[in-house]
């Protein structure tokens, strides 16, 4: 598959349906409006499936994993291992993404894009996708060449594609390696030009010294690689893993598909940076489930547009915020597919 | 029922339980507090039910309606039929409150505290409750008497402790009722000692003139009524509304049987209110569903300490709110459930 060739399959969302959509919103027996973000967010659902009567009931959780080579530089708390050892945790159904995508009635699949170990897993929702084991260190050089990065992408966006067979209403995006909060505070600082210190966070909870150490690494980062800002797979190359490039494939296949992406945290975020580097018109595609404790992700929503539907204080990746996420875009959309008209329950409407 | 007797019953909730919960949610495979408010809702949980190994399964919403006098100065943009219309809306399945319930798997227990019109209603969810015709208009006079005012509350307590053979996890609370904003921001104005203009939204729609009408109207029922702001049952009595009794009891009942109540928007706040000044303890054992769009709910809750789990600038009411708030507290409590352990997951921990 060719990347140019793939993306110029999307097309702008068409706001076409939008009178009718709103004109069935407001003969709800409600008020006009007070369903608030509820309403707001199932008419983005129906616009971007350019339908009135939506249906929302396969939803799909892509959870990618992959290492960082920029993890010796002491930025996590967690040893590298964990990268690894967390992806059986998602395959035996004890990780956080398994208990809320459960709650959310959505299926997990997950994919090693670049994890540093061999996993040996063999499940259905499992997708071998390592395209090395892992990253290069950003701190001293590219994570990885320009033709990984665009494997990467590409190979998100057959993840995606391999599933469309048995049907995705909508999708959420979710991530795992240690050390993806400095890349993706690089990517961040890259694409939106901020310095190091406005887009780095505690990640899973370093301290003081070591979070002041990050800052000093992703400032190397940008400065060593000098990354072409408006080059989605550049940043991605330069400062970038695969997990992320592997998300920024999720949200460009959702996008040529006409699917809804409800997508996660930081991780998710930088991710959606790099995709709409790549191709801007995916930005309609995108809902925001929710904002991180990250401090560079609200930079990234307000950069792209988008409000969160929820604001929990999570930082945990994983998809977990896009699994909740997706419960409030399935109630907008009940809404819009359930509630009765004044005409069919015989309710007065307002005073002239 | 006595009511001083049956609130004598609320304990404090006991912190007790309080280093098993967190060392468990500690224990489990994610960052130490990376799932931010759910774990924090999952702990007030477990302290309000004593236990570590939380049950939610069984949820019930509570929608009381009444209708209010006070609906004749044209403080709404709806006529007061709408109340009665809407009952019969809620127990043939068509509001928003059915669907967003049946989203939450919740079921809904609707109850007629003091609609204006016969209902003659004959179902397994509705209850007859009616107390009388609507309140009589607050910028007159008392909204009520003491002893109907008592019985409203009362009547909330019966409904609870009605349903209790079938088994309660969790509540929520919710009303229907044309003209209760004006009420709740009476409730509020006097509890709190806000001014009617700090408290006063535009409720189902109003326009800018219908709103300096309120505000007056708001003003002169508190004026006219002079409430002991001290007394839960005589701020009811003088300002309120049979639900917001009733929902006042709602809450009581909560407290006393050890159940966490999650609450909806502005007129569950109004409740709130009444129910923590009748007993303050009441306040531990209620969750904030949602933050409303009326200006009022959010001073409410500041004054009750306690923060929304949801920001989606709804208005409606209904228990709506409600219903998405018991959708996150058993995420939280799913977590508690469902995770596995760093040692059950044989997943590395944090490095020293």
């Amino acid at each position: 598959m060719n990347l140019k060739e793939y993306i110029s399959r999307i097309s702008p969302v068409s706001a076409g349906m939008e009178k009718e959509v709103q004109r069935r919103l407001d003969n709800l027996t409600k008020p006009r409006g007070s369903l608030g973000r509820l309403e707001e967010v199932a008419k983005k659902y129906c616009l971007i499936k350019n339908t009135a009567e939506p249906v929302l009931e396969k939803k799909v959780i892509f959870t990618l994993a992959a290492d960082h080579g920029v993890a010796e530089e002491g930025v996590s708390v967690f040893p590298q291992e964990v990268t690894g050892e967390m992806v059986h945790n998602f395959i035996n159904g004890g990780a956080g993404i398994n208990v809320l995508a459960a709650h959310a009635g959505a299926r997990v699949v997950v994919a090693d894009m670049g994890v540093k170990a061999d996993l040996n897993i063999d499940s259905a929702c499992f997708r071998d996708r390592k395209i090395a084991r892992g990253t290069r260190n950003i701190a001293r050089g590219p994570a990885m060449t320009a033709a990984e990065a665009e494997k990467a992408v590409l190979s998100g966006i057959e993840l995606v594609e391999d599933e469309l067979p048995g049907g995705i209403d909508i999708m959420g995006t979710g991530d795992m390696g240690i050390a993806n909060t400095t890349s993706s505070s690089a990517i961040t600082a890259a694409v939106i030009s901020l310095d190091a210190e406005a887009v780095c966070g505690r990640g899973t909870g370093i301290d003081d010294k070591s979070l002041a150490r990050k800052v000093d690494i992703v400032r190397k980062a940008v400065s060593v690689n000098r990354p072409d800002a408006s080059d989605g797979v550049d940043v991605l190359a330069k400062l970038g893993g695969y997990e992320i490039g592997g998300l920024a494939g999720v949200m460009l296949a959702g996008a040529a598909n006409s699917i809804p992406v409800v997508i996660d945290g930081f991780i998710s975020g930088a991710a959606a940076l790099v995709a709409c580097r790549i191709e801007p018109k995916v930005a309609d595609y995108l809902i925001a489930g929710h904002c991180s404790v990250e401090t560079g992700h609200r930079k990234i929503l307000d950069f792209l547009g988008l409000r969160p539907l929820l604001d929990l204080d999570l930082r945990l990746g994983e998809g977990t915020g896009a699994a909740l996420g997706i419960m409030i875009v399935e109630a907008g959309v009940r809404i819009m597919r359930k509630m009765a008209t004044f005409e069919d329950a015989g309710v007065s409407g307002e005073n002239d």
